[in-house]
């Protein structure tokens, strides 16, 4: 089979990670036969700095004619001067928008060899960790109107926090399958004791649990479910929740785990079209000096073999050969400890590769 | 001095915190000659068993006659089946409203002798832990307009985050004030990447921060503050934040000290007004039984002294007393270890008198 695969490196340490994640899918190719084509796109600052916007229109059309999107990051120091709204990040939203990617899956686990770097306690994070943020992408205040207008308290700026019944239902859809393949459990999170929007959220996440009886469902409000996130965070399998609430779960979430530099995702849309991406940024500090961690973006290839198309075998294959090598000692400078074999970019990719 | 002290004891176990907390009090009025005149009024569960609605224009008016509010907790199982709006919590948000208590103080401090409940490991928490979150508190999305609609997604639901200049400047003095008094950091949290309302909150803030050429300010995306809490905590002094997002983090800023069930809290006004409950909630569970742990309402009465009533001799002998029962090793069951001396509510109240 043939898959087409628009590659966005963009900024920082983005081109080094992502060309050893290319790599590996080569390495998919050949042994299992399949034929992966990238077609490189420019987003993020070094679209910025090459054509004055950070979001080309020629990039958004590649990434709709693409079965999947691969990103490495985007941003960086460089840009940190221009004004919120025209920031290399500002592509990754309309990148939400216009690709209609809705769900964000952002599994958050504990890897096993990487244990002693969980800032929680031993006894609080035991046996493991398993859990995956499932966050809506496209709604809520990202994307509502905003604006500013005079008042008697001087300037006010407001933004309107906004989620629609057909919205909220097709998340929860999302979770609820993504519960039923795993340990059946969806954490729903809001602040309906407070927001409208919320109370339209529970009611809807409600109504789609009666599709799901296998599913228990629990609704916590946000301030309680970060605190949980914690105190005992192995409570948790799936959280479903909105697009602010989610930007910051979901990171609280990859941080309790200890190994951010280690964690994908993935930004689904309808059908099997989705962006996969690390979770961790840009880091200029470190960028084309090999230092980059690539693992993030790699387990990103093995969402989409699993997501888009439907490879599982071939994402197993991947997932593996990430655990061999950290199982052999192989470590990053990000993940490295006293005792192991710190090892480049290049040469992690490398050794995953041979795994494969 | 004669002190008016309006007292909502609430639901679950807030009459029996309440209760040592007063006894404290007392003692202090003997010992520095100070008259403390309590009027106890109804909010939340009860008032709504009493009286039809959870916060009485009664409530209002003797709290606005008074120097001061004292609050145990309001909520439980018992109205949890009415509607979000009409629960008992929803008196909290009146009582912040008709007050204008516009700036939650709320420290999450580590006590030495509870060092072990810290979820987070050792290394992380090393030294103690000493942040104050300063929580805008009658604004942003908590009082905003909100509503119902029709789309073409079905019906949609909305709230209007807003902040205006004169609200963001009086909550940033509130901050770069109190960061004068300790180490002369404060870290604002927005979400300016993506919030019209944020880069109104970060100017302005920067603005305030000119009037504080000592005080150091940093920056940071809710989303890097809620893992910044749980990576390196100790890089916090003062955090200033909006409604909804200091909502989360005071409470995962909370729940890393390991011991919520020992912190106070503060809503002010302007001028020395101020409304003082304890961070945990009305835990209707342990309701009645002499379980409930008093100190922290026992330390917000201390933060009442210090703050409406200017007696920090006072407050600090409150804070000490709570310290020596600690140091002693007695414990209420929520903060119980192997080795310690259990007491209950009452005696956890005698003792902490006893040492004033
Ligand atoms: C860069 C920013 C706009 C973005 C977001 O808030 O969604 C980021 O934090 C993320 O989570 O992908
Ligand atoms: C009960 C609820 C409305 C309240 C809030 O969200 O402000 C509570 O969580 C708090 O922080 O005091």
């Amino acid at each position: 089979m043939k898959y087409n695969i628009a590659v966005i490196h963009g900024d920082g340490i983005g081109p080094e990670v992502v060309g050893e994640a290319l790599k590996v899918l080569d390495t998919i190719a050949e042994k299992y036969h399949h034929e992966f084509v990238y077609t490189p796109v420019l987003a993020g600052g070094c679209a910025i700095d090459a054509v004055g916007e950070c979001l080309p229109q020629a990039t958004i059309d590649a990434c709709k004619a693409a079965d999947a999107v691969l990103l490495g990051a985007v941003g960086g120091w460089k840009w940190d001067t221009l004004p919120g709204d025209k920031r290399p990040e500002r592509a990754l939203l309309g990148l939400r928008k216009e690709l209609e990617l809705f769900a964000n899956i952002r599994p958050a686990m504990l890897f096993d060899a990487l244990a002693d770097a969980c800032p929680l306690k031993p006894e609080i994070v035991e046996g493991g960790l398993d859990i995956v943020v499932v966050r809506e992408l496209t709604g809520g205040i990202y994307f509502g109107e905003r604006g500013t207008k005079d008042t008697e308290l001087g300037l006010a700026a407001y933004d309107v926090e906004q989620y629609a019944e057909e919205e909220v239902k097709r998340i929860a859809v999302t979770a609820f399958d993504m519960a039923m393949k795993r340990n059946k459990k969806v954490t729903s999170v809001d602040k309906a004791n407070v927001l409208e929007s919320s109370r339209l959220w529970r009611r809807v996440v409600t109504e789609v649990a009666k599709d799901y009886p296998e599913v228990t469902l629990e609704h916590l409000y946000i301030d309680n479910a970060a605190m949980q996130l914690v105190r005992n965070p192995k409570q948790f399998d799936v959280i479903v929740t909105g697009n602010i609430f989610g930007d910051i779960l979901s990171d609280e979430a990859s941080m309790i785990t200890g190994s951010i530099g280690m964690l994908p995702s993935a930004s689904l849309a309808k059908g099997n079209f989705g962006m996969y991406e690390p979770v961790h940024g840009s880091a200029p500090d470190i960028a084309g000096q090999d230092k980059a961690n690539p693992m993030a973006t790699i387990l990103s290839t093995a969402m989409m073999l699993r997501y888009t198309f439907g490879l599982s075998e071939e994402a197993d294959a991947i997932e593996n050969a990430v655990k061999t090598v950290l199982a052999k000692g192989y470590r990053t400078p990000d993940i490295y400890t006293e005792g192991m074999t710190l090892v480049g970019t290049k040469e992690a990719g490398r050794l995953i590769c041979a795994e494969i």
